[in-house]
């Protein structure tokens, strides 16, 4: 591994660099497979006024991605065909013709699936600090969108209150492993998880506070919910949707809310998933599904990277990675997030130094 | 039609009096039948110090009473077999052995399915005056609970804002007159209603100020829908789920809401109904679904008073009733609510005055 590229070659780039970059080839139509990319090299020109170049250091892939496959109408546009996936991504500047960037800052932007970044420095770059301890990829999960998503999703959405039941789906992944930890902090009664692998599931009471965590895998979600919360939920944070949702409708007391984050388990359905077959019950206990993206609530960034730099620094909170190395193996990454084989916030760890031009 | 019995005899109920009632006798499983219910005449005693005898003038019929013949969890508990059904009534005192009710006043009660009530006087009676050219009956609909659920549905729980595009199902109904006007009265943009029948669907817009009306049985919702309201609508409100929900869901603009009222449509099924097979727009839209139940909003009943009472003053409210004559039809009336059947509320009539004993 050489996670800091940059440093090995700072003034290289000034010249042309050749960037890999992972496209979307053509929509896939249920689960993805690899003839749906495509992996090309672009040739870098030398930089014009305004534009840096940045050597990324980590990427992210996350399950909102695959939504943004398929060609219809959404929060945000459909991933054009042909064009680089776009997505979270941190790195290093390494030349820079701009004012408001110097060669050695680290960076978040959304440029996505590609090694080498060289944009109008305008384009959306934000400077984040190097924290000791922390590495950069914290910046794509705990620090980042992901960690906010948890946040927002809990506190704002769902309206946590102290003493509340919560119980979280996808508990494991990178939203779910935040969220338990986060709810855990504000107060909650008891927190509930679920997750589909045994490791994972001792992870969550072991590691990240659950109280009581389940597999989906090992009977129907909603007698497991039920036996882990005898005295119903409050709170449901939704990562999964269909049986898992039903599950929490079926739990739910009175006033009840969820914060609806996303539905992993029909991502790559062919076919319309039928809904709960108990959304009678949103009218008897007054309960609210709200849907949310991360997208529509940035102006709590600064709160929430206020209170999650307190609680990382107090030590209250860990996180893990699944770290898969080489930006030409993003696409992999992504599959392995869509089969659940991550733990925490799934990352593509760029690597890119050997790959710098050095000869234009 | 005898409006006002209780002015023929108004000390007679001193001695004993024969009472009508209406038992659920059997829980209904999918429609129910006249088999589930029992008539029964009950003697009431002279009266004991602090009671009243009450003669209803009108008993009201809802769809959720279907849910509470259910033993199932719910946000009252369901009804008990072999009692009385209870339910909105109003009527007149035509005894008291009490001082905080007087012979001749009119007051709202929840004793149901019974000609004449005989309870303590403290038991959940509210005197409510005469209104000149208003019957009675308007205090179980649009002056009652019925035009509080609209209000506060449109309001409070699907936060209407002017120029909304709103969509309300079951829009024929007692809630669904009442809603379609307060809408517009808020300033919605425009307001889309379904209902069952031709005539139905032609008061809609002639009478209740709808912009457009499509019949749910003449083409799949979805598509009649999307064609009523091609810039998509900002609030849904719910009186009869299944497919009507998948169709708000499927035209709802970014940050739409539902109010869930109600889901008639699935009340009489004998297997759980499927949800709505995009409930991951949710998500993508930041859609809001809230269920809701008229009882835990009874603190709005005084606001939602005074400005009912202006719009009726300044005629910018009308209604319809479907009145069922004899409280022995009352069965036969909850039938023709569940298929239907009704324009406006549904109200038994009951007529009892010629049923009071006076050979006591």
């Amino acid at each position: 591994m050489n996670s800091t590229p940059a440093a090995a070659a700072p003034n290289a780039p000034a010249d042309t660099a050749l960037s890999t970059q992972i496209q979307l080839a053509a929509r896939p139509v249920g689960w993805p497979t690899h003839d749906n990319f495509r992996t090309v090299t672009v040739e870098l020109p030398p930089l014009s006024d305004g534009q840096v170049r940045v050597v990324n250091e980590f990427v992210s892939v996350d399950p909102y991605m695959r939504g943004r496959m398929n060609d219809v109408k959404s929060y945000t546009p459909p991933y054009a065909l042909d064009a680089t996936m776009t997505g979270g991504a941190v790195g290093r500047v390494v030349a820079s013709a701009s004012d408001t960037l110097a060669v050695g800052d680290v960076v978040l932007h959304n440029f996505g699936w590609r090694d080498i970044v060289q944009e109008d420095a305008t384009a959306g770059f934000r400077v984040v600090p190097e924290l000791p301890g922390v590495p950069l990829s914290a910046y794509l999960g705990i620090l980042g969108l992901t960690g906010l998503t948890a946040y927002i999703g809990l506190l704002d959405i769902a309206a946590l209150k102290e003493g509340d039941t919560v119980f979280i789906s996808g508990a494991a992944g990178a939203v779910g492993t935040a969220a338990g930890q986060i709810a855990r902090l504000k107060g909650a009664g008891r927190v509930i998880g679920s997750a589909g692998t045994a490791e994972k599931i001792a992870l969550l009471t072991e590691k990240y506070g659950y109280d009581a965590a389940f597999n989906y895998r090992e009977g129907p979600v909603r007698a497991q919910l039920a036996a882990a919360a005898p005295d119903g939920i409050d709170v449901y944070f939704d990562n999964v949707g269909g049986d898992h949702l039903e599950a929490a409708l079926a739990s739910f007391n009175d006033g009840g809310r969820a914060a609806m984050c996303g539905a992993i388990g029909s991502y790559n359905s062919t076919e319309p998933t039928p809904g709960p077959n108990n959304m009678g019950n949103l009218v008897t206990r007054g309960l609210t599904l709200k849907g949310f993206t991360v997208g529509h609530y940035m102006h709590h960034f600064p709160e929430f990277m206020r209170e999650m730099t307190e609680w990382f620094q107090n030590g209250d909170i860990v996180f893990d990675e699944t770290v898969v190395d080489g930006i030409e193996h993003s696409v992999d990454a992504f599959f392995d997030l869509m089969r659940g084989g991550n733990i925490g916030k799934m990352v593509v760890r760029v690597g890119a130094g050997s790959r710098l031009s050095d000869a234009g």
